[in-house]
């Protein structure tokens, strides 16, 4: 079987941790599967490159700064090459350009264009583990440039895909996907599949275990992969294409995103251009906004809500003045202390009755539902933020999903 | 003018010492210069990734040894260029494979191939200063290789060759090539010029300025370079090819060796072999020989002396044991604390009496001659260690150079 693991930081952020890499990946090695390790820099180490650049400038050039920070993955796969020698392992590592990772666009934030495997499997050709860089590449001038947040995830997904691997593994500090926080929810079950789309509806609701792009590359190039934890061998969570059987399982997860707030426009004429008005404003002051619900109210003015995060309230009220100062009896109202709860699951698009199930717990736990909105696959309500955990258990229960 | 600066690790060893390195380059560029500047990496940094790759194993690979350490001079390009950009300076960095540098051979110690400085020459046209990562460059195929010891030194004159400068800097913490090492010689003086020929003489007799294979490459190349001080802006020595006028300098400077130890085989017959076979028997132990000098006693036997550093010394004897036993009535000698005081200038070719001007200053100082050898524009002796100082010093009296 061809792998390709992805070790982040924290797995490499010793000598100690490298050499448990190494183990972990000789034991794949002594079962007589090919291996890419992708790797990050250890941790810390990025935070202290930035760190010293910040000595030189307080604005430090962002190719520079991907000049800089690449070296700390360099750091890592050299050390890991190592480690996987001195126990009788071949390996031979590759920077992110002899991993054939060709990058365009802007420097600390790129985007992965292409990438020649022709090295990599040179070296898997060879029966030798390749340690690659995560995390960088070059653009087509040959300079070096970084991904940016969730980089070397990206990097794992995008190698295994042009190495045409089985199985690509995510190796992080939690075990795999669970049905719900196990923090919040006692009974959160750890999830053995899930679709793409579903993991990508997840963490669009805060359950943070993957960046969105990661998962929507894997998604587009069809690159099955395995979220597991690098501190035991236990299986992780497989996310896969959805598969017909999938939908026996009406809802997946369930996840929860703590410090919401709420802005209600008032008055707004029932006419055409209002909304985008709000929504650009809102925008060039670079709140992120989430739920959107609008409707008419008694007086034949409309009322449109948001949500975003507590800590854009301020720039949002301060947004909307100009707007509301061009209507007659327009307003604003703000809440602050919400939280928003998500059910997740394709099995939404074939069973009824899944808004109602999830509202009927809640009502029974008398729990008010502030906004709700749904996509095909996912819905959401408010709740006030200190009920929020009660109502993570309720709906989690009510699907049974502990079970 | 195009100008290639290098600056050694001391250089850019703190934050301070690199903005103020980005300070001397924009004095250049103020003045119209086009700029490539060479650097090593931070001092103490390569001790300390080596240490990292220690700490993984107890014999790290060098191919990965070089992926490591080559991090170091990669953060100082992109240091420096932060320090530029801040001062207002526009600059861009090149890794040594960027740079164009393709490297050959073992790595940890590899040699330039070849320079294609295509990209160096786009960035220096578009009105911008080079910062290049010393030490380094990618062989065929795309591994990166370090040049071992002196490296940097040779990366600055491989480039100020393939950009074609019209000088090539090295910036360094003494202020030049001295007529003697100032701490024993008190009137030493700084040379104005120096040819490669000379200062390869010098080197090779313990002056440490640069390492010969440097000078070496600069002479092949036709690249003249000068040896300054990066601490103050005086003008250095200026290291050219040799020219008629050269000649007028008997004696360009003199230079000592201390810690030598001298080893004479008494005894061997005089017959074809034995040279060979007793320098066989060292090279093997390595053992690295300086000055050889051979004659015949008057028993009609060959005594064969060699002077090595004195830490070689019990290696030698051991190297020796076997091939003594092949010996009728062979023995040998040994003698440490001596020290050798050399004599360089090409003005020796046509000046006759140079000998006898170094041997007469010698004597009159009552200081004993040992060994004698010669080459074409050098003459070296061995005296007893403790009188070195006082021979250095009435020898660069006898030739005038505190003049």
């Amino acid at each position: 079987m061809r792998v390709v693991q992805k070790y982040g930081g924290t797995s490499v952020g010793s000598f100690d941790r490298i050499k448990s890499v190494a183990d972990r990946v000789k034991a794949l090695v002594d079962k007589g599967d090919e291996v890419v390790v992708v790797v990050s820099a250890m941790s810390g180490m990025t935070n202290k490159l930035i760190g010293m650049a910040k000595e030189v400038s307080d604005e430090p050039s962002e190719r520079e700064l991907d000049v800089l920070v690449s070296t700390g993955e360099q750091q890592s796969i050299a050390l890991l090459t190592i480690a996987l020698h001195s126990i009788g392992v071949p390996a031979v590592s590759v920077t992110g350009r002899q991993a054939g990772v060709v990058t365009k666009g802007t420097n600390t934030r790129a985007r992965i264009e292409d990438i020649d495997p022709s090295y990599m499997n040179e070296i898997l050709g060879s029966g030798k583990v390749v340690v690659a860089a995560g995390f960088q590449g070059t653009n087509e001038k040959g300079e070096i440039q970084t991904l940016g947040r969730g980089g070397s995830d990206l990097s794992a997904i995008a190698l295994a895909s042009a190495v045409n691997a089985d199985i690509c593994q995510i190796l992080t500090d939690v075990n795999g996907v669970y049905t719900a926080d196990p923090r919040v929810v006692k009974n959160a079950k750890k999830m053995e599949e899930i679709s793409y789309e579903e993991l990508l509806e997840l963490a669009s609701v805060g359950t943070k275990v993957m960046q969105s792009r990661s998962v929507e590359f894997a998604k587009k190039f069809g690159v099955p992969f395995e979220v597991r934890s690098s501190l035991n061998n236990e299986s992780g969570t497989l996310v896969i294409e959805e598969k017909p059987n999938m939908e026996a399982v009406v809802i997946r997860g369930v996840s929860i995103e703590r410090n919401q707030a709420r802005v209600t426009v008032t008055g707004i004429p029932d006419e055409p251009g209002w909304s985008g008005r709000i929504l650009k404003a809102l925008g060039e002051s670079e709140v992120n906004i989430d739920m959107i619900v609008s409707n008419i109210a008694h007086d034949g003015k409309a009322r449109h809500s948001f949500t975003m995060s507590s800590d854009d309230l301020g720039r949002a009220q301060a947004a909307l003045k100009p707007i509301l100062s061009n209507l007659t009896d327009g307003g604003v109202e703000t809440e602050a202390g919400i939280a928003k709860l998500s059910c997740v699951g394709i099995g939404m698009r074939s069973h009824s009755g899944v808004a109602a199930t999830m509202f009927e717990a809640l009502g029974d736990a008398e729990i008010n539902i502030g906004m709700i909105s749904t996509s095909e696959i996912k819905i959401s309500v408010t709740v006030e933020e200190n009920h929020i955990e009660k109502a993570a258990q309720v709906v989690h229960d009510a699907f049974g999903l502990g079970e």
